[in-house]
C-alpha cells in the first residue's frame, strides 16, 4: 500500500523529514504544479486558517506561504512584529496559545532567533512549520532546492553537490546538508576558513578551495547570501577578495554551461554573482521561486492530512 | 414573536446592549460556536468589506475579529497607522468617509484615544464596533467574558464577581461593570486605591482589601493586566508589593479550586497571575479567547441585519 | 465590430489610453457600478493573484484597489517596505522577478520615486499599474476624475476645467492633463508662480490668476493637495496668502453653486478647501472615490483580459 501520510505532524527540521516523507512531498507538487497549470482549483485548506507569523521581515518565503495557502482554500492570517502585542511584552508562547484557541491550525513561523518554532511546537497540539530561524534551519527551503534538482536531473543520489559562501552562518546550508545527505547526494563546501563550520566532520563532507575548483567538481552549485554583517564583524576580508575567490562570474560560468546553479535569495549581485551569469539557462533561480509555492502546498497538504488522521 | 435584531446597529458601549441584546448576541454565539463544530460554512457576512482600523497594536483582538469576518464569508480590509495616510495628516474623520465611500459596512475600530468610535459612529451612516478606545471602553471583550461566565455557571444573575487590579484605567473593567451589573451580577473590585475609580459610589460595589478577601468572597474572580506605565508613574509601590497584595498565586487559587479566573491578557506572568495557575480546569483564560471569535461572529451577523432592516 | 481589449496590457502614464480605451474603462465600470448596487457577484480575477506593492504609504489607493481585486474574485497580496526583503537590500527588479515567478500577473505599484512603474514594466512579461510615481502620474486618479466628469455632464469635450493649486509636484494634475485633454477639455492652470510648470506650454494652457477667476472661467475645479514640504521649502511664502488667494470658500463656492468640485484627498481643510464646502452637491469629492473603485475593477478586468488574449 501506498504511503500517504508524513512521519510528523509538523516540520522544525529537515531532520524530520524521512526519505519517503520527501518523495511523498514532491509527488504531490508535481501533482499541483500540473494541474495547476491546467486551471484547477485546490480544495485542500478549506476551513483552515493558516498563521503566518514572520517575525523577521521576509518577501519571498511569506509571499510564498501566503499564495500557497491561498491557492489551496486556506486562510492566511499575518502576523508580524509590527502589529502585535509582542510590544505589550506577551511572550511568545502566550501569543501561540492565544491565537491556537482561536481554532488557528497551522503556524508558518520565521525567527530571528534560532529555535524558536521547536519551542512552539512542543507548547502546541497544532501544526508547526519553520520558515526560517535565526542560524538553525529553513527546511522548505531545503526542500524545494531538492525537488528544482530532482526534477532537473531526474535523481538526487550521487550528483556532486558544492555549498558556497558562508555556510557557517546559514540555515539554508544546514538544511539542505541534512537533506541532500539523506538522498545520497555528495555534497562538499567552499568558502572562506572563517565561514565554514568545524562541526560537520562527522558528515565527511569535501571542502574544495575557491569557486574555480566548485565549478570543476561539482554537478550543482548552491551560492548563499553573504550577509551584509559579514563584512562589518570581520570575518571576511574584503568584498573584492570575497567575489574574487567565491563569486561565479560570467567568464567563470562560461567554461561550464551544463552546470546548475542555485541561490536561495535575494542575491547580491556583484558579489556571489555577477549580474550576466542568471542569462544561462541552467542557472535555476526563478525557478527555484515557482517551485516553491508548489512544495509548500504539498506540505500544508499533507501535514494537514496527517494532522487530521491522528485526531480520529 | 421572538426578538431577532439589536436594539441599535452599533456597538459603542455596552450601555449600548439591553439584556435582550446580550441574550439574543449569546444564543447567535451559542449556534455559531455549535455548527462550527460540525464543520459548517456561513455565509453571513458574503458581500461585506470589514474595516479594522487598528491604530493601536492589538494581536488578540485583531485576529478574533479578523478570522470571525473570514468565517462568515466577508472581507477583512486591514487599516492600520502604518500604512495608513494619516502619515500624510488626514483627519480621521476624513479617513472614515474616504473608506465608507468605497461602500464599506462595518467599521471595527481601536485607538488609544477615548472617544474615537463614539466620534467616528456620529459621522457614519455605517456600522462602527469598539474594539478598544483608550480607558474608555472595550465592549465586545465584556461580552465575550459573560458570555464564557454565562456558559460556565448557566446564570449571571447574583454571581459574586472581583474585578482585580487596576480599574481606573482599565476599558475592560469598565464595559464589564456596566454589563455585568445589567445581568444583576454583584461586582466587587480589588486593588491599591490608586488604582480604583472614585466615581463609581452609584454602582454601590462593594471594595475587597487584598486578593485573600477577593477570593473567599468570589465566584469568579477578573484579573486585569497591570501595564508597565502604572509602575513607572508611581501609582503602584513595588511590583514585589502589588504581587504580593494582588497576585493570584498557585497557593492561593489551591485553598478554592472551584474558583473562576478570567483575564483578558496578555498576561504578565508573575505579577497579576502565577506560571502554575492556568493549569486548573477553572482558570478560563484560553476558552475566552476562543470563545472570543464566537461572540464577535454573532455580533457581526446580527448588527449586518439589524443595519439592513433599517435600509428598507 | 465593438472594441473589447485594452491597446496596451499595462497603465504606466495616461498617455497608454487612447480615447476609445477610455471609454471602453468607462462602459466596464459602468457595468460593474449597476451590477453592483442589484447584489452581482463578479469572477473576473478568479485566479489570478495581484501585488499590491505600495511602497509609499496609501490609504484610499491601496484600499480601493484591494477592494476592487476582492470583489473580482482575485486574492490581493500586500506587499510594503515595512515588511518586505527590501530591508535585505533586494533590489526592485530582483523582487518583482521573485514574486512574478510565483506567478503573479498583476502588480499594482506605487512609489515615491518617478519611473519605478515603467522599470518594473520593462522587466517583466506581467502587467504592471502605476499607483502613482514621485511627482510623474498618477493615471487611475485622472481616470476616476474623468469618470466623475463624464457621468456628471454626460460628455467633457469642451468643458472648461481648471486644476488650482501646486499642478508642479503634482502626478495627479499630470495624468489629469493628458487624459482630459484627449477628450478635448479646456484646461486651465491657477496657482502660484513657483507652483506652475513652464514645460506645459505646447499644451498651449489657460493659466487663471486667483480662485476668483478659475471659479468664473470655470465648469469644474480640480483642486490638488498643498503638501507640507512645499511651505517649508519656501514656495509658498505663506499658508494664510495661498488660501487667500487659491482656497476654495464657502463664501466664494456660494457664487456660483452649480460649479463642480473634485480633490483627489486627503484635504488641507482650511487650505485649498473649507470645512463647509463639502455640503454643496456638487461637490463630489466622496463621489470620486466610489467611483474609483469601479474604474479600477473595469481596468483590472480588461487589463486581464487584453493579457490573456496576447497570450493565446
Amino acid at each position: 500500500m501506498q504511503k500517504e501520510l508524513l512521519s510528523k505532524p509538523y516540520l522544525l527540521s529537515a531532520e524530520d523529514l524521512s526519505v519517503e516523507d520527501v518523495n511523498l512531498i514532491f509527488d504531490q507538487a508535481r501533482y499541483f504544479e500540473y494541474h495547476y497549470s491546467l486551471g484547477a482549483n485546490f480544495t485542500d485548506l478549506i476551513g483552515y486558517t493558516v498563521a503566518l507569523a514572520f517575525f523577521e521581515p521576509s518577501t519571498r518565503t511569506r509571499i510564498s506561504f501566503e499564495i500557497a495557502v491561498q491557492r489551496l482554500g486556506g486562510k492566511p492570517i499575518l502576523f508580524s512584529t509590527a502589529t502585535s502585542s509582542l510590544t505589550k511584552g506577551e511572550s511568545l508562547i502566550d501569543t501561540l496559545h492565544t491565537i491556537e484557541a482561536m481554532d488557528v491550525q497551522i503556524f508558518v513561523v520565521r525567527h530571528s532567533a534560532s529555535g524558536v518554532p521547536v519551542l512552539l511546537q512542543r507548547n502546541t497540539s497544532k501544526m508547526v512549520i519553520n520558515a526560517g530561524d535565526g542560524k538553525h534551519e529553513h527546511p522548505t527551503q531545503a526542500l524545494l532546492d531538492a525537488y528544482t534538482i530532482q526534477k532537473h536531473f531526474g535523481y538526487i543520489k550521487d550528483l556532486k553537490i558544492c555549498i558556497v559562501g558562508d555556510i557557517l552562518h546559514s540555515r539554508v546550508a544546514r538544511s539542505n546538508i541534512i537533506l541532500l545527505k539523506k538522498f545520497g547526494a555528495k555534497v562538499a563546501f567552499c568558502g572562506p576558513g572563517t565561514l565554514i563550520p568545524r562541526h560537520y566532520s562527522h558528515w565527511n563532507l569535501t571542502t574544495l578551495k575557491n569557486i574555480d575548483e566548485a565549478i570543476e567538481w561539482s554537478d550543482v552549485i548552491m551560492l548563499l547570501r553573504l550577509q551584509n554583517e559579514r563584512m562589518d564583524s570581520g570575518l571576511v576580508p574584503s568584498l573584492a577578495e570575497f567575489s574574487n575567490l567565491y563569486g561565479l562570474t560570467f567568464e567563470r560560468i562560461s567554461r561550464k554551461p551544463e552546470l546548475v546553479v542555485l541561490h536561495p535569495g535575494p542575491v547580491n549581485y556583484g558579489i556571489e554573482l555577477d549580474y550576466e551569469v542568471p542569462a544561462y539557462p541552467n542557472v535555476l533561480i526563478q525557478t527555484q521561486v515557482s517551485h516553491g509555492v508548489f512544495v509548500r502546498m504539498a506540505l500544508l497538504s499533507l501535514l494537514a492530512k496527517t494532522y487530521e488522521s491522528r485526531r480520529r
